[in-house]
């Protein structure tokens, strides 16, 4: 219903309507090659999450990379990404609701499927969904290495490997994720929080061989600390998913040692379109860029971003130059969204942008598939 | 692409999908109601916000009730509701961007349209861009009264709307919005902010009287404030939005006296999906309610909602019952989002139920028409 038509395939970056989700398509290629060397030198695999970008088109780029597939959050998203062709989806996350259930069953008819469990009840559900479809699945078990949220406790891990395996699932190994790990700024103390998740890791796969059972694999992992999975020898499969855009938050970590540089590689095209005396103001507010990890930073200008609003942001100067710096009416100004994820989730496209920001033009439009696939 | 079907009417809420946005249509015809008797008996226009609520069903609804026509902060916004059948749209922003304003002329050429400016550069381009389409449109000087964004000073007022009248403009009147007063929580630092914010208005006006230009009208209010913009004699136009749905942030301030009282109205349906010793998890984060105003709140349940990140929230008790007030793995957990606005703007659907959140039955699905028109 909107009328304003995408920008067609050549046209400068300059004359695309604002605000607009903006890849810079030069430096993601960058970061994808970079993290595909990272993996594949380290004989690790590398199964990167699609909730971040949320596009099929994405998705097959890494995979054509050698990512052995993708991970998401949601059964609707697995479901919109097979529908285009994404073929081996893991699911990082619970489902317990029976009907959602049925869903996930069916789709696992059609690709190579994974699941996390971290209950009895998902896992006599799973198990009851796959049976009555006929279907077969990857079940992970979850476990809570720091993040306070979902996953059994590390001690736990066996006696629900145990159930899986009793229910005639298929048990594929831990899910093991550290999501506020990532987001810890010294390098030190992430370096020691993901020590913590190593440790309960390794006690999980005692407990794990105690009950009997082998546990093929240990995934997770995420762009702040994946360096530290990799080198703990436990840990063969990252889901790291940001690395390919870098947004503001996790490039203000202090980097850590041994890591791949990633560079920014998505941005918000917004516009002045009030400019007072001593601020302006573009027409990108948190309707175009998530705000949960922060404010957008802007991109290589000497400017403050305040939060405005749905639909404004308010552009202060900072520096020596004083309100010489602020823009004028009708300036390009690029914004560099806090948190990559959420942003992706407001918009419907992305415009991939080759040549750079400034004299680049329009490669191609992508849509982003799943958004707003919150089911 | 998502291929889950949207439910029928008929369906019992019980049944939906999680996380589902869901209107408890009673509350809101009450809203709806409610407001609209507000304005007809002190004779002030209703010209609610539709940057809140996105969908021209619901525009249309407040237009049958009384509305004059709605608001909206984008062009795209106003294309998309005019070509669904809504004839008077005030796009109370600025816009300067050429190719904008064109499209601007070409829509008012077809609806009742109206803008904000508050540059003589945007009354300039504005001017040119409704010649070249032989088009006419409101113009609204925006003047700043306290929020710190958009708008012209007060005293410069009255020299905006001269260079409007002799650009052969129609200076319709004064935009004067004060969002930031709408979240004092204290009704009378609300009150004191909109006394201030009507004595600029005032300078304004006289400003403009001394330019020997007549100021037809002075729109602005919202949903936390419209009392104050009723009494001060010199509005006469009420842009208020929330009233309809109130997110749980207007809900926290201290009423205004003589205001109606407004219900909860819009909720976002989770459900439980993981459950520990100490919390439970449910199926909704910040990618399904905007977190801009805080958390949501957790309806009639003894629950605090901590930010689980995009796609999870953590609830832990609250009060005297302690973790027996924690729900089971499957339950039905209810939001009040913190604020509506850009939380309408990740869903593409409203669920409408009639007859209560426990034992309702869906009535319609509504589109969020304008979901992500941010252009």
């Amino acid at each position: 219903m909107n009328r304003q038509a995408l920008p067609s395939p050549g046209t400068p970056i300059a004359q695309v309507d604002t605000p607009a989700l903006v890849i810079d398509l030069d430096a993601m290629q960058r970061n994808l090659a970079a993290m595909a060397l990272y993996a594949s030198e380290r004989r690790m695999r590398l199964r990167p999450h699609a909730k971040m970008h949320k596009s099929a088109t994405i998705a097959k780029l890494q995979i054509e990379a050698g990512a052995v597939g993708v991970c998401v959050q949601k059964l609707s998203e697995a479901e919109a990404l097979a529908a285009l062709g994404v073929a081996d989806i893991f699911i990082s996350n619970e489902i317990v609701d029976p009907a959602k259930l049925d869903r996930f069953a069916v789709l696992a008819g059609q690709i190579r499927l994974a699941l996390a469990v971290d209950s009895a009840l998902g896992v006599e559900r799973l198990a009851s969904a796959l049976k009555a479809r006929g279907a077969h699945a990857d079940v992970f078990v979850e476990i809570d290495v720091g993040q306070g949220r979902c996953g059994v406790a590390p001690t736990a891990a066996g006696q629900l490997a145990h159930l899986v395996v009793s229910h005639g699932l298929h048990f594929a190994g831990l899910q093991a994720y550290h999501g506020k790990a990532q987001h810890l700024r010294n390098a030190a103390e992430r370096e020691a929080a993901l020590r913590h998740a190593v440790a309960l890791v390794r006690a999980a796969q005692a407990g794990i061989t105690r009950a009997g059972i082998a546990c093929p694999l240990v995934t997770g992992a995420g762009t702040g600390s994946f360096v530290h999975e990799t080198e703990s020898g436990l840990y063969a499969e990252l889901q790291c998913g940001s690395y390919l855009f870098m947004d503001r938050d996790y490039a203000d970590n202090e980097p850590t040692p041994r890591a791949p540089r990633f560079e920014h590689a998505l941005f918000v095209k917004s516009q002045v379109m009030s400019r007072g005396a001593s601020h302006a103001v573009v027409d990108a507010g948190h309707k175009s860029h998530a705000i949960d990890s922060g404010l957008p930073a802007v991109w290589q200008r000497e400017l403050e971003f305040a939060n405005g609003g749905d639909e404004h942001g308010v552009l202060r100067p900072r520096g020596d130059q004083g309100v010489a710096a602020l823009p004028e009416l009708g300036e390009t100004i690029w914004l560099v969204p806090g948190h990559c994820d959420p942003t992706v989730n407001l918009h419907d496209h992305y415009v991939v942008v080759r040549g750079g920001l400034a004299d680049g033009v329009v490669e191609a439009v992508w849509p982003v598939d799943t958004r707003g696939h919150v089911t």
